[in-house]
């Protein structure tokens, strides 16, 4: 049923668990590839070149944009974070690829790739998501206070985003399993399918 | 994150291993009820009313459907056979609703309940539902030269439906694995949590 691979679009708000719920997903599937960003700040110790990200100066960055090479972008403390549109090209061998993005993105994505799928990873709750913050002990209340302010303009988009998969706590691996239906189901599309459907319709 | 169940229209053409594939289906999932129609047809030994079919009369059905009571009906060998609208309520519990329909009857249930889930079954290719067909022996070469006829007539409705689910040869367990993941993920629709979107959203 897989003729192309899916490009699957995963954002997360703060203390959603996304990076959890990834690292599961990636141990459970196959033929699944990440999306690798272009950044222009430096590598920190033990960050590889085109694995971790395409470190690229802000001259070559800027030069992408112009002629169209990147696909959704965005700035944080000075340095550019993008995703480069060559890394869609993974998606021909027939593996699906997830690139995760802030959850502003989402819509510029689908604009550029109507078909892409869009998942959105939640807390339960905004009281789990505040319980979350407070129990890794480490914000101060200014902290806790700041980013639940964050989370909030972030669930904002969470309506732009087709499917919401809760991560409750401590059950990351059924949130996984839910993105893995996500992924079965959108290769089960009838648009996403015109070889089989070519093939039984042919001779009418 | 199910707070409604699904109306799942499921239809295959002859020799796609519906029966098979449902019946796979039902052994897996929790939370699944069966849609049952109602006919005129008599009742054959051993068939119980409200379990394999509502039986009525021809004048109830008649009446029915003057009252707007049946949501698709089809006569066959001059008996009506349709699904009655308060079958749906079996949905109201949270329990998805499997309603096995022919595959010209997805394009009004879709009308009529707009986010009802479409799927259809089907074989991997024309040469191997051949092959089916003659592989039972009890089928004269005219018989499966009309029903391959039959079964390019109705393959013409397939892109009426969203999903498309092969039924491979000893493999109706994969396909059963399929619909699941299909009804997983439409569970998972952002569209159809609400609830869960306006609590995360609410104080916004």
């Amino acid at each position: 049923m897989k003729e192309k691979g899916l490009l699957i679009v995963v954002s997360g708000c703060s203390g959603a668990g996304k990076g959890t719920v990834l690292a599961e997903l990636f141990a459970k599937a196959d033929r699944l590839s990440y999306s690798v960003s272009a950044t222009t700040r430096l590598p920190r110790p033990g960050e590889i070149d085109g694995v971790n990200y395409h470190f690229v100066t802000k001259e070559t960055f800027e030069d992408m944009i112009a002629k169209g090479e990147i696909l959704e972008y965005t700035t944080y403390a000075g340095n550019y974070y993008g995703t480069p549109k060559s890394e869609l090209k993974k998606t021909e061998s027939g593996d699906s690829l997830i690139l995760e993005i802030e959850l502003e993105g989402a819509t510029n994505v689908k604009r550029m790739v109507p078909d892409a799928v869009t998942i959105v990873i939640v807390p339960p709750s905004l009281e789990v998501l505040e319980n979350r913050l407070r129990s890794r002990g480490t914000n101060t209340e200014e902290d806790i206070a700041r980013r639940m302010k964050q989370a909030a303009v972030e669930l904002r988009h969470i309506t732009d985003y087709e499917y919401i998969v809760l991560n409750e706590t401590g059950h990351a691996d059924r949130a996984a399993d839910e993105i893995l239906a996500i992924i079965r189901a959108e290769q089960s599309k009838t648009a996403r399918n015109p070889d089989l459907v070519g093939s039984l319709t042919v001779n009418n």
